[in-house]
């Protein structure tokens, strides 16, 4: 039995980023993926009614992906060697969130058709580059953006870069997010070259998000 | 000089969890309150374009509030004693954050003034009493609900109570939001009569938000 069971849908959303970080570190752990069925028989017993948890030792259930995947990046040396660079990575890691943010509002908001189109639009052409650009200047700021977001060795911050990646590809119809931005772009591909991450993603699962 | 200043609007909101940090921990810094139009005139300067951001001795410039709220929290021993009770913290913290997201569609939303109040009633009657009870569970988990929200000394997740209830108090005119959650409610009072909180609490600035 893993010491570790992360529950969340078939999906990677906001469950891949614990995946990602486990799989940076080596670690095995269970995952189990629910049918939104399944979900609903257990959402009322849930910490606080949503998914992913992460199990430890069958003993502690924890909530909150980023929670989770901050602890997890701690313990395995993934979070920055200083204290200023964990706070770094924890900035950059809510910025690329913020980026994403917005998307739900034209994937699952309640908005008819028309104004979706316009949501998405606004975010694909106005929204979305200067995210991109502010993240870019964040790597740029160290080490001309040649290593990492923060220090000179991967953090969970990089790792979330490949979560947003996804998310991109998957909800949004996006293969090269980062094509205008060759610093981001690099970083990305630097990771994802990274073997045991390499290895991950060419068996991920085909999943809808 | 302080060592630290905080740039936010003349406003609670996401700014506040910092200054109860540093107020927690009776560490000064500089507050720096922004009329909109101020925010205006820095915004293209900033590392992503919004407020707070946190200064840390004149050289380095933070952003994200959780992310420099966490940091602070532990430098000043207010972020959990173990591994777990720091995740736990974490957790929460973003619970309660969870509790509050709600609230900016029907405040600032792109939607009609039926829609807006639909939207509210809704999180009043439907949404935020469960919030408040999932919030109670934990807390109950713990202690049976009689000390913090983790271990058995404060910690940011309980001082995040505290910035919710501002919320709560200046953008729903709810004055005694946790009045139905007799264990919560008993926590903010503790919290909230810890001489330093106190103190703070009585000179709040009047503010809209």
């Amino acid at each position: 039995m893993s010491l570790y069971k992360l529950t969340y849908f078939n999906g990677r959303g906001r469950g891949e980023i614990i995946r990602l970080v486990l799989t940076a570190a080596d670690v095995p752990f269970e995952d189990n993926r629910l049918s939104r069925e399944e979900f609903g028989h257990i959402k009322s017993t849930l910490p606080f009614l949503q998914i992913p948890t992460f199990e430890i030792d069958g003993k502690i259930t924890l909530c909150q992906s980023l929670a989770i995947a901050r602890h997890l990046a701690r313990k395995y040396n993934l979070a920055g060697k200083t204290e200023l660079e964990q706070v770094q990575a924890d900035m950059i890691v809510d910025c690329i969130q913020d980026m994403l943010n917005p998307i739900i509002a034209f994937v699952h908001g309640d908005y008819d058709a028309n104004k979706k189109a316009e949501l998405k639009k606004k975010y694909l052409e106005e929204q979305l580059p200067v995210f991109l650009t502010k993240l870019e200047q964040f790597l740029v700021a160290n080490n001309s953006g040649d290593s990492f977001f923060v220090g000179d060795s991967l953090t969970w911050a990089d790792l979330y870069l490949v979560r947003a990646n996804g998310t991109f590809n998957l909800l949004l119809g996006l293969e090269q997010p980062f094509a205008n931005h060759p610093k981001l772009r690099a970083l990305f591909e630097r990771v994802t070259k990274i073997p045991r991450i390499a290895a991950y993603q060419a068996n991920l699962p085909v999943t809808q998000f």
